[in-house]
């Protein structure tokens, strides 16, 4: 069984193990393009792939990278989905670097891994939270593109960072909030609390965090549920007095955040499964 | 004559053309990793080797990246420089990423390419400046080392479409300010003004900002000049009643800011000759 496919836009399957970019991409020197991940569940279906594909869109055209072809990455996804032969969850990777200069064709490609244990029991056991100071004020992304607020760039030093130190201190993720005490965004997910049955979650355009995908298929399935949904900005005591937080990603789906800065979070076992569920885990 | 060569540390020079990284390297898929950028005289030597190797480390650390070989990089570089064959100003790249995975062995190798003609440009007819918002309030990295304050980072991204804007409306490069108004840097290099006969330049530890090792040498120079120094924070409006203002960096070393957001500024040719001599251009 693989343990990793590879596939090239325009291209098709290559070896996984064999080196693909160049030592001077500016992909790697400058962590100059954007991807996303978006989940392959059990049954080999990808979640939301036309969302995720528009979102690289927007994300390339931010960073000025030249459009890529859409129909072929829906053909490459469903050549690497068809190839893959593993049991249980995995992920699929897409990613566009600006290649090895201005100007020149972006690098291309996609991968599909194994979903690891740890996201699994994240979202079966629920996470411990830190949160931390992203050092921005909310809002500084406003009239200010090169902020590139929004754009799933691959510039994640900071998110990397930023969990290792959640992770030296025992915690499972962070949530960042701004420099006036605004709620943002995890390094790799989006933030959502419940207050008397309805949803919440921060405005992604103005606070220049991401537009999670799998929150809007959370906050569009929510009322099956017999959940509200409300948009709104929140501060770190919000979550305190939450009757329930959670860390919503394509990969990891809902996450209850069982503990915020060492003080327990409540955990309501009816409102979690119809998160997960409206999650579609 | 070659335009490109490679080294991978421990291992020696490869083929440039060769792919060298995986595609689930995390240098790409996360920006995960550091570099540093070294002038590489016409001459055949080095610029402050010593104090590149020293960032690079200490940004290594920072990351949490593995201990790479001090000796191992200088023997590296020393094989580069003598494998280049080509007249003028070269670049000698560093780069370490995190390899395939937290914990496994870093991806770490060096590039020399030659030295471009716009920066050379820049260093002799100046440079257009916009000033731009970071977004991040002054001295929030101080105590959230997540930030990766002062840390050389591969994440560049923002860094990268800063200047883009500023091309895109007819500018060279850019300084970047504080969300409350205090200088902070360039995207690639290090402000430095002149008032009444002394270089200043912003305090890089609570800024968050790189720690410039050019314009270290400037300020141990600058006596010898007749210029006096001091690390003093600034404003834009301490830029515009300046004696000539600089963006100061390892490749291009100083360069005139010739107009700030489309407002010319002074630039004395005596002055500027000093400040040329003492970055050693």
């Amino acid at each position: 069984m693989q343990e990793l496919l590879l596939g090239v836009l325009g291209a098709g399957l290559v070896d996984p193990a064999a080196p693909l970019l160049r030592a001077d991409d500016l992909g790697v020197l400058r962590g100059d393009g954007c991807f996303e991940s978006i989940r392959l569940g059990p049954t080999g279906e990808l979640d939301d792939l036309a969302a995720h594909l528009d979102r690289l869109a927007a994300s390339a055209a931010a960073l000025d990278l030249p459009t890529t072809d859409r129909g072929a990455w829906t053909d490459l996804a469903a050549e690497l989905v068809a190839a893959w032969n593993r049991p249980g969850e995995a992920v699929l990777r897409l990613i566009v670097t600006r290649g090895l200069a201005e100007g020149a064709p972006p690098t291309a490609y996609a991968l599909v891994a194994p979903v690891g244990a740890e996201p699994l029991r994240q979202r079966r056991d629920g996470i411990r939270v830190l949160t931390l100071s992203r050092g921005v004020v909310a809002d500084a992304t406003v009239e200010a593109p090169w902020l590139l607020g929004g754009v799933k760039a691959l510039s994640y030093a900071v998110n990397m960072a930023a969990q290792r130190y959640a992770h030296a201190g025992g915690a499972d993720d962070v949530i960042f909030v701004s420099a006036d005490g605004q709620l943002l965004e995890g390094p790799t997910a989006t933030v959502v609390w419940l207050r008397r049955g309805v949803l919440r979650t921060p405005p992604a355009a103005p606070l220049g965090i991401l537009a999670g995908v799998t929150v809007r298929r959370l906050f569009a399935r929510a009322g099956e549920q017999g959940l509200g949904t409300e948009v709104s900005r929140g501060t770190v005591d919000d979550l305190h007095s939450a009757d329930g937080v959670w860390l919503v990603s394509s990969i990891r789906l809902a996450a209850a955040v069982t503990a915020l800065d060492g003080k327990p979070l409540p955990v309501d076992p009816a409102a979690a499964a119809r998160v997960q569920a409206a999650c579609g885990g």
